[in-house]
């Protein structure tokens, strides 16, 4: 497999490069709470557990620009912003729902119940 | 999703309990690599560009104790190390295969030809 640079990065494989897009904390999270259409901020703050308005805020920015979610705002009082997934995202629910499935045989073989 | 616990670390869900197995730059290289059977230390490293021999230890050591590949070392002359997957990892290639995929997709998207 080549390397290849992309915005100055250097990726030694699509699976690298695919892990730029949805890997870490809190990028499935968000996409997966997106899956079902826009979403107002607020309520996707409270959607995922845990997750602060700065990260929030900082992975919505980033996924903006990797064209995974759009941003919407409304000129209403108070202001109403709604983010919501591009065609490119919806091709990840897939793969994020693969590995859920896989965390998920792992938990049994590990014998941890919830 | 409830949090959980496992071996002192809080989990926020599955897949991030997926990604404890399989996540990092090497494992899932490593995986892909075993994917046709056992392997010879020397070969399985020289089949993964980049990876020094500290860091193929490192992880082959971590993907043992996770139970993701078994080590078996032949008395031999030079000494043999071979190295294989476990079926909890044969059920990882098919999520890394769809992550390839979808990293495929998203160079393609990104107009980044090799």
């Amino acid at each position: 497999m080549k390397d290849f640079r992309h915005q100055n990065r250097l990726y030694y494989s699509p699976v690298e490069f695919a892990m730029n897009y949805i890997g870490g904390t809190w990028k499935m999270p968000i996409l997966v709470a997106l899956r079902e259409g826009p979403v107002r901020y607020g309520d996707l703050k409270k959607s995922i557990s845990h997750i602060t308005d700065k990260m929030l805020i900082t992975q919505l920015r980033d996924l903006e620009e990797k064209n995974m979610v759009t941003r919407k705002a409304y000129a209403e009082k108070p202001p109403r912003v709604d983010y919501a997934l591009t065609e490119r995202a919806k091709q990840a629910l897939s793969v994020i729902d693969a590995l859920h499935a896989y965390g998920a045989f792992l938990m049994k073989e590990e014998e941890i119940t919830l």
